[in-house]
């Protein structure tokens, strides 16, 4: 069994930068030195000319008609991925002696909520780690602070394979901010119920680079005077993406996922193909008979990330070195945790999540 | 006269993001769908593989072959543009009860000095303001405090057309801070001058969302706790620019650059290549008898952005629209200051200031 695609590409597994749908590649190729009789680049083009405000337009809308956003949300294209947004989020919305609760589930939000708590006063509402963020809380289980600033969940935990299907439970008047970048515009969500939702475009949407906002309008109020524009949501959103150069082509490619997306029939098919690539997999995990664990308590399960172990090490370096002989790329583990992670985003096609069960199998045979 | 191009492509004269070598270009639209037999492209890669950790180390080595950087000095690829550097370089560099010293030449150098006052004392130590940004200081004319965290200077004033030959007399003790976005990698600079230097890729080198920081080594002990991961020169540089995931497609079109510089005899040859441009456009407005009103005071005009007038504004807009219905885009002054700007960065190529003189004296001829 060995993957034979077009242009000799490989099923790409990575957690991001991640797989991009080859129709929107070729797009760019074909566009690559002359974007649609411009003469030019999208690489060389102004980011004040009339075609790439309408690149960001079409952009910014096409990701408005996704989500369904209304119009009492802005939308931000910003640089300096989930890290400057741990900046971000506490310099803009946590007032001068306010606290902010955060829901540590993973890697990525404990990263979130050591920087906020260098800055201010911040409360863990919840913690998974004593159980090695195998799940995130059920409802109920975590308590949030009516006087809190905001609540902070990470609403898809890119390196321990866990997500949120159910958000907890938050007094009427907390603003609930999520980092949603390994699941971004992967699956419907209620914009509605969020103050902030803020994604990087390398899993779902794009290359590195770009960073979504998604905020509230009435929150952009909340942004103190004298922050580094960079990360003030406030200013950023004045001008429109525009306060400088934004990174154009970034923005670009993003905007034609989007399109595709749109194409695919929007984000409820996108979700039910993410749901039936992630199923394969884990099938293959639960029909091991233990050979694969499965590091998510299935209620937690990620459909972007599906992380498992083998009985050793040594398996497990096999594994990812057989994988890739065979066209399967990107299957290690990250490296604070080891073990195998197969990340299905957008646009990691059925056959590769198809052909990495299929190779689960054979490996299990081989050497179970 | 129209031009005629290969891919119907135009001559590119924006400020910035601008014109990029063809055969960058081309090696890109070649290498988009699978980058060398990874069978993915550069936007699907892993920042950790080790195809990317290759594009990376060779984008620092080959910029180190063109400029000359010795060891003594720390390369940092960023995010944020020079917008994020205004607020880092007095961030990281300014200790506390400092102040800094900055020469105000132009919209760039005057739009740093604003947000460093924001955050701590600081000192206009020269201002062209008064003159209306025609000339840089020379020698002698502009003071530096002893005293000051750092000396800080454009090099390059995109908007208003200026450039330094000489750098200003700076006491031993006082690094000099140069952002040198619009001239970055244009010609040969003495790294040693400098504490730090930085340009954004978007002008001479790359597509935007790429800005490149050089810094000398000892400066980033200056760094003080508890700065924001994504302004923190010190714990970026000891990531080797892989703190979190970096711009990878703009750092790999990026070093493409650096190779075609290379390619092209380095920084003496493009420097060279880049006065023969500038030199064709400054002859005519000299020759033009008043027509065409060079902006900048000859001793600081800058051979990457060529700034004039006309006799009215009526005839500037005339101007910018037959040039570009002839195939000359990107001429119209920076929105605040009005005017023409010709921008004449390295992949701009001779034909293209030699078809821009021509077309002036043309334009001259017909509504002079």
């Amino acid at each position: 069994m060995t993957v034979n695609l077009p242009y000799g590409r490989v099923y790409n597994f990575n957690a991001g930068p991640a797989a991009l749908p080859v129709v929107v590649l070729e797009q760019v190729q074909a566009e690559l030195l002359n974007y649609k009789g411009t003469g030019m680049s999208v690489m060389e083009m102004s980011h004040r000319s009339k075609a790439f405000e309408g690149i960001l337009h079409a952009a910014e809308s096409d990701l408005r008609a996704l989500y369904g956003i209304g119009a009492d949300y802005a939308v931000i294209f910003m640089q300096g991925g989930a890290s400057l947004q741990f900046t971000a989020v506490p310099a803009n919305l946590r007032g001068a002696g306010q606290s902010a609760d955060y829901l540590v589930t993973g890697s990525w939000s404990k990263a979130a909520y050591k920087e906020a708590k260098r800055h201010g006063a911040t409360r863990v509402a919840w913690d998974g780690g004593p159980d090695g963020f195998v799940h995130i809380p059920r409802n109920g289980e975590a308590s949030i602070d009516a006087q809190a600033a905001y609540a902070y969940v990470c609403s898809n935990e890119t390196v321990n394979g866990l997500a949120y299907y159910d958000l907890p439970h938050v007094p009427a008047e907390v603003p609930l901010v999520c980092d949603a970048s390994s699941e971004f515009v992967s699956r419907p969500l209620d914009v509605a119920r969020y103050g902030l939702l803020y994604g990087g475009a390398q899993k779902n949407a794009g290359p590195a680079g770009v960073t979504v906002v998604i905020i509230r309008r009435d929150l952009l109020e909340r942004t103190p005077e004298g922050l580094p524009p960079m990360l003030d949501y406030k200013l950023l959103s004045e001008h429109g993406s525009l306060y400088n150069t934004p990174p154009c082509f970034g923005i670009y490619v993003t905007g034609l996922v989007f399109q595709w997306i749109l194409a695919q029939g929007g984000l409820t098919a996108i979700a039910e193909a993410n749901r039936r690539k992630s199923t394969l997999v884990y099938q293959a995990i639960d029909a091991s008979g233990g050979f694969y664990r499965g590091h998510a308590r299935p209620d937690s399960r990620s459909d972007m990330n599906v992380t498992f172990r083998l009985p050793d090490a040594a398996l497990e370096e096999q594994f990812a070195k057989t994988a890739k002989a065979e066209g399967l790329e990107g299957l290690k583990g990250h490296r604070s945790v080891g073990g195998i992670r197969a990340s299905l985003y957008n646009a990691v096609p059925l056959d590769a999540a198809s052909l990495l069960a299929d190779f689960m199998r054979e490996f299990q045979r081989r050497n179970g």
